[in-house]
């Protein structure tokens, strides 16, 4: 039986620095910190309108191989997804590193109402999922690369819970922060949290005082003042002080 | 001429079993009865919330070959896709074994207009359409792999009718049954229907119980009753006694 | 400084003339003159329902090379991105040649902003864009392959304003014609602009006459009377004077 | 038992005409005679500086489905693949529309000498083949998409003979011509044969004129008498008197 | 540090066994124990003539996380991949989970040097090498997805040795074999390594025998005697008496 | 008429500088001064054993738009690939932005034998080739992605020549140096040609050390010595000085 190895979760006051920040902002201040491969690609919103925050519960598939199938029904519910949706505590985000382009859903509705049940806010899944209807139902956050409704265990076998994994080709830790929106999916190392947090929001109320000028100033090219520079930052200030 | 050589369609009785079934049950049924490959992969819904069943009509197209292309509008109007319009009867759906990715949209408002006349309830193209917003409004069900506006005989010819086709990787026979709904659309074929309906019904009772339980007992893990086993059965058979 | 090359704009005569016609009856119209690579392939719209016609601003990315970049962030709003805004006048519809699928997104809330005060009407992204709820609140019509939030000049640079592009395997020249809708983006070679929206709008009478034939006369195939001959038009016009 | 059609094979006289003439001369005679698709794009030589032409006799395959596969292995030698082996005629040239990228090796050793022993000049398969090095050593001219080890019946059944097929991209009818070296694979239709023969083995003749031009004359752009214009044949004839 | 877990390599007897077969008739004999996806698909011969045999040891990769990186060129020696070199006994073969189609070359001369040293046969890389030249003249096999000259890090970076990994889309255990040849590579599940030898080494036998029949029997269709069936066995247990 | 615009070819000394280093070297030389994307990925040797280094002579091709085509022959003599033949000098390497992908081969016989009287050393093709065993005898270099026989106006027109292109997912400036060897080719921009070859010759000298020293002290990790440190390059100066 793999054991639910405590990683550790974030703090109520980081997931608040994070909550509503667009991925935008939040990868823009990832890149401040020289962090790069940090957005998730190929997965995407099939719930929009629904960002969310919350920590990384990880889980690795392999092609399957016939001689590591189950042997019945009853071993399959020890397999890593199984074991997996027990793990979850309040506001987590489960993470499928499930193959990516291999033709299987690794989610349907049975788990996610387990999922429900159990709190989890979302999922991103590097693969498919089945009875999409009521994922959008669940009120739970869903990225995955489509729907189709081919059992998983003939194309991935759920082989690891809680290791380091691959997901829409960044490396994602168990407890790194996942932030979603409709722009995507995008990884906060966790010990980078609250710096990040800080940055975004920052550079989401700046952009905000620069859109503000452009509409206000027709005259004016966004070369002025944007990217944001020095004299951008000061103008901010003054506008602020102002207010 | 082509003639209607005319396949065997669904008796109403067969078409009632399956109709409002989902897909991913109805793909479970497949399995256990050994079919795998059965799901259309590459073609997607685009008019969600319309799910259909019917009896499949093929069409087979191949790559355009210049010395193969009509003299005239007039030969135009007897390749396979226009005869195919007039052998459609209530009910049917047609499959276009389109080429695949290969760019032009083979269906347009006016065969859609046409298929409207004649009772078609969908068409699943592996391939493209186009008039995308007509094809919404029609009220058939449309599976494509997405609209652009490139006509049709510049790269493909059609050139057969109620042959074998495949469709999104899957073989389709003529008289095959399509259903689809927003998961995707699945083959049965056509002496497995009954088969299958039962079977996907039955299942599709017992998850809705699964799901029940799941919600009604937080403290139960998915494991204890799915995948579902003679245990999960059982308690679904007194579930059902004690109501 | 790149100079304004002062690109000869359509006749608001020209314009109005291809107002509101389908893509799908240009693109024929621009077959029936010998144009057959004229349909955009892969940006698709993220705005539906908001066609768009105006004439095509172009830019040229090229892939990142380090010693390329800019030196700092005052060098970068000199780049063709920035001149490019500025060379807007009100209807014109910018086009990013922008690496396919490299991933970056070119285009985000700051220069939409600065485009709407312009005036542009809509945007067509060879490549993707960020900040995708602004970008439907925006009013501009958005054609791009998708959303993420990874920064230009990491993958991409901007590096020409007004040269010939391609965009969706197109070639395009500043001044043609962007003709779209939910189909897709249509490109019209300038000098062809009016022979086209006449050609266009005939077709799209003629398939008008079609359709209301084929609902009116249950029992008459569409090879009557499509695709559209002597025979069809004859009976057009007679219709026509008869009302 | 699928009959052996009798397709007509070409003459002795029509194969000698076009024996040793390159792709590319041939190629480009095609076009100039209107038929442009005719390139076979995907399979390439696996056998190297091996030439050949030759009628084409067809196999066409379809995605297995479970349902459709034989019963036994005795039935399994009554499916098209192991038929069309019987109906090989000294100097005919297999072609399989094996579905393209799916991975199964239709092709290995048993196969290709049952082929020697029938007097086949080549194969054009698209999609994989196995036992490359006794492949390479049978003397036959091999085209594929390569090689892997994957059998035949889990991915693709053997379904049609001397249908119309699609091989590469190009639609082959039984008994069209295939003539192949190490640039490709090209198709030219039957009865185009001697007409494309002629026109090709001119055009090879006035190529090699240009290139003796272009080496003894260093200062002759070749745009002076390339492509070929009228008064490229005319300096052509006058060398060829003069010789 | 990571511990070199020793994992079980197999006898000598074993690889004695297995040594020379065909890659087809090991997949041939797999298939008949149910072992289907043991084909690695994507990695080729960068060294055809060269077939090999040999236990896997396996490093896996994952997307480079810049906040991961090694922070000096001391640390980058203590990362996985160059532990797995001193892990290397004679007779191993090297498995490279390496981000499959990532750009970066994961090996090299000073590597292919060591391991030469340390007695590998061979390395099979789901990603790319470089040096190819002092690669082919290392006498190692060599199976990847091609060369290319750019570094790991800023691509993958190697994080773990000897746990269950993907190549090719297949999943290789620590201690499976792998056996490769022109064809391809295939792997065998350690276990299974005797019962798959006898099986193919059989079945290599039998389709000897079936060549020789079909070279000398010119009027003798493959299916008479091809798939092997009992009568197939029968005639050649009698071939081999009468010899 | 296309001007020969005079860009700055290499001095004698810098290409001998150079001419020989394998393109593993020169770009592990490139990544030291932060130069990471100057590998071309996608052409590939089609000439093994022939490395070279030369300056870039650019040509950018366009997706074919038939209102754009030449006129007639004499016309389509006046185009950059016809142009850009005789802007050639002694030494320089042709590289041709040919839509990548895009089925046309954009050079064959004629073309080579006229970069060969011109002292072209060899091309590098974002595309295909034809001709491709007169290619092979013609001593020249041959970069590209495939071959086949299909021209290039039906899919690419010839548009400008030494601008910026990209090729294989670099940019290249005209006058930046091609270096290739059977890894592949590399980009090294002019002003940073000599600084890369003392690196890159430093580097290759130092690589030659520690395979000696890995060969010669079988119980030596690689780790000890490489990646080269202070103290590998203290070691190579005491051998150096004690030989």
């Amino acid at each position: 039986m793999i054991k639910n190895v405590p990683f550790e979760r974030p703090t109520a006051e980081t997931l608040e620095a994070l909550r509503g920040l667009p991925s935008a902002a939040v990868y823009d201040a990832l890149m401040a910190e020289g962090i790069v491969r940090c957005f998730i690609d190929g997965p995407r919103t099939m719930t929009p309108g629904n960002p969310i925050i919350g920590p990384a519960l990880t889980i690795r598939y392999l092609p399957t191989r016939e001689d590591l199938l189950p042997k019945d029904l009853e071993e399959r519910t020890t397999f890593a997804d199984f074991q997996a949706l027990e793990l979850v505590q309040p506001g987590d985000v489960l993470v499928f590193d499930a193959g990516g382009l291999a033709p299987a859903a690794v989610l349907g509705d049975v788990f996610i109402t387990r999922l429900k049940v159990r709190g989890a806010v979302g999922v991103v899944v590097d693969g498919y999922v089945r009875d999409i209807q009521q994922l959008r139902a669940s009120g739970l956050a869903v990225y995955a690369r489509g729907c189709n409704v081919i059992p998983v265990t003939p194309r991935v076998i759920p082989a690891e819970i809680n290791v380091p994994v691959q997901c829409g080709g960044v490396t994602i830790l168990p407890g790194d922060l996942i932030l979603t929106d409709d722009d995507g999916a995008v990884v906060i190392p966790k010990n980078l949290a609250m710096t990040i947090a800080e940055h975004a929001r920052e550079k989401e109320e700046l952009e905000g005082f620069i859109r503000e000028q452009l509409l206000a100033n027709p005259d004016m090219p966004p070369g002025e003042i944007y990217p944001p520079r020095d004299k951008t930052r000061e103008a901010y200030r003054k506008a602020k002080l102002s207010n």
